[in-house]
């Protein structure tokens, strides 16, 4: 492709109007997600406890904006301000969830749709990390963590708020954090927190900067179809395992193994990691 | 009564200064309730731990002030700057809890005073529930959800934290959520709100302010003494049934049913919900 | 010693500098005590969670900070702005977990370097108790509560937190909770507390800052020493004896059981706390 071309598809793609459809197509699969957390029980759990199912579900669709709210001291329930997104989201969990004959749930569930929801919503998390680093900068122009933090938080924030999301279900789960097993959209959220920062803060990135928002979409997209059409789920992993090796002990654990002075053996066991 | 009469009366109870006597009320509740669920262990426990005792009561107290501040982007601890209003829920806690021959505790729950502090309790929680739309109301013109949600948590605070007020005492259950079985406290709280912002907002409700919130008055307190005396405990179930049935599931499940197409049995056997 | 040469010394104590040694000294004994909280798979865990790993060792560096930003509607994660802070803080716990033959937390672990950072890091605590109390009494000139609270938890902030920090590495004791079993350090910094609202508010106290502060820095610093080298742990508890036998029940409890209308002897028996 001729790479004048290219840059204009990355200018359209930076300016891509969200509301209402990419909205949708996220709040399909955040109910999506809430359905299949609750498991074969899903029905019977939203036709008892309506108002849990509901505020659960809008934690979900709203959970980054209400967790990077809560960190940096702004309103909390701010994103439910905007009252013809909250009108999209409850009448998509209404089709997911109250149908008759479940034809919104299936329709839903049918892959050419959940393939199209599923690009859809990659472009709007690349959208929302990018809008996280942005503000977290216009606060803390200085503070590379915070804005990193927020990206991510952004990019996945649903991640985090699992526990808090079935605390309202009466559920707890606490070995489900986040930070103990990232999950592909929390690692990719950082990576790409990370490329922004890079790109805003420093002249490392010499690229324009639609050319790089552009390349993060792709990125992805690319993977979120791979995991789904191709079932490959993680591509960082050889990444980390190389990390661990070099800088959190693999190396070293190792070399102390030999040398018969390292830790006990069960504790070394398990060393090489997946995270 | 002459209607002149009325709305004198009416406007009287919105004018109605709150401190100290509703607050007393309040405050005494609010401890009974912590005593009761503390259970029978309540005496050794305020005895063991009074710094744990004395916090959750804290909580309870002022929980609707300090969660809707959270919500908002307000300093939680704001409710406690009232010194005032601290000192006199110390006191009211120290009596319940502390005097010799568990006075305090026996007076409390004597049948008419706890009657009086009731009806007391309901005026303060319409004030609160208005005070909460008002505030939410200022800060999001348009977020009528935002309004509905204050309006709720301001009304029945102690409601949505008792997860929270039970962890001061060490004790966690995740299932107790407000939000799966609402109390009639919540959902008259959430009628409360929804009339207030109509009233507030729209043209729907002609009659004059003060007419509107004396009648929430009147029904705060009425059904509050027909729970304590007459042992009814719920009087928005049939209308929430008849919701479920038209909105969430219950007879387009039946239709599905008797097509011989919807869920499987088990699942739906317990559709008819009580919520 | 002579008065005016004792005072100079307060006077140096007050002004000194935090950075960067005290904050070390402060990471390294969090390090520490996130390690052993980890118990004996604090090697595999960090290898195989380097994340969770680091974030909750942040929560416990930051945590009186970020819990009073939480308490007073400020950023929570306005701490993490200070970036020379946070790659020290990175460092040190790099060293202290994954160090070559562990030599990092060995060194950390030898008694004179652990008592050093002890002293220095109670040092810290009582500036930290000072300005909370400082911070809060801007912001609240009237909310004695607040001020309590908030030096409070500036000063033991990690206690607060240790329910959250552990759940950020997927452990959840709720009956870990500060409050029902305050720790020296909470009460000690209740204490200061106090001492600063008497100090800044009123008169009662006629001695010079310089010097009430400096009590406060050898109260604290005292006390952790003969906590680590003589192994006393709680100075307070006769005088919370004492209380708990005046004002929480303890005389009318046995009082009331004398005169055999008290409550059951099952109740009573553990009247006499150690809180």
């Amino acid at each position: 492709m001729d790479p004048e071309a290219f840059l204009d598809i990355a200018n359209q793609v930076i300016k891509l109007k969200m509301f209402p459809y990419f909205d949708i197509a996220h709040c399909v699969l955040c109910a999506l997600s809430v359905r299949e957390d609750l498991g074969s029980g899903a029905q019977t759990f939203s036709r008892k406890h309506p108002l849990a199912c509901w505020l659960s579900y809008l934690l979900v669709v709203f959970a980054g904006g209400m967790v990077c709210n809560g960190l940096l001291g702004e309103p909390i329930l701010a994103p439910l301000k905007n009252t013809p997104q909250l009108v999209i989201a409850t009448l998509v969990w209404y089709v997911i969830f109250y149908m008759p004959f479940d034809i919104g749930y299936k329709v839903a569930k049918f892959l050419p749709i959940k393939i199209v929801c599923s690009a859809m919503k990659e472009i709007y998390r690349c959208k929302k990390v990018y809008d996280g680093v942005t503000h977290a900068g216009k606060i803390y122009p200085n503070a590379y963590v915070i804005m990193i933090l927020i990206g991510t938080l952004k990019g996945n924030g649903a991640g985090f708020t699992k526990l808090f999301e079935r605390l309202i279900r009466g559920v707890w789960t606490p070995t489900a954090m986040e930070f103990m097993q990232p999950s592909f959209y929390t690692k990719a959220s950082l990576v790409a927190s990370i490329i922004f920062v890079l790109d805003k803060k420093t002249d490392l990135i010499s690229a324009p900067h639609a050319l790089v928002y552009f390349g993060i979409v792709i990125f992805f997209v690319y993977f979120k179809l791979s995991s789904i059409l191709l079932g490959i789920h993680d591509p960082f992993v050889p990444f980390e395992n190389l990390a661990c090796a070099l800088f959190f002990g693999g190396i070293w654990d190792s070399l102390a193994r030999i040398l018969g002075r390292g830790q006990p053996k069960e504790e070394s066991k398990d060393v090489k990691k997946n995270n």
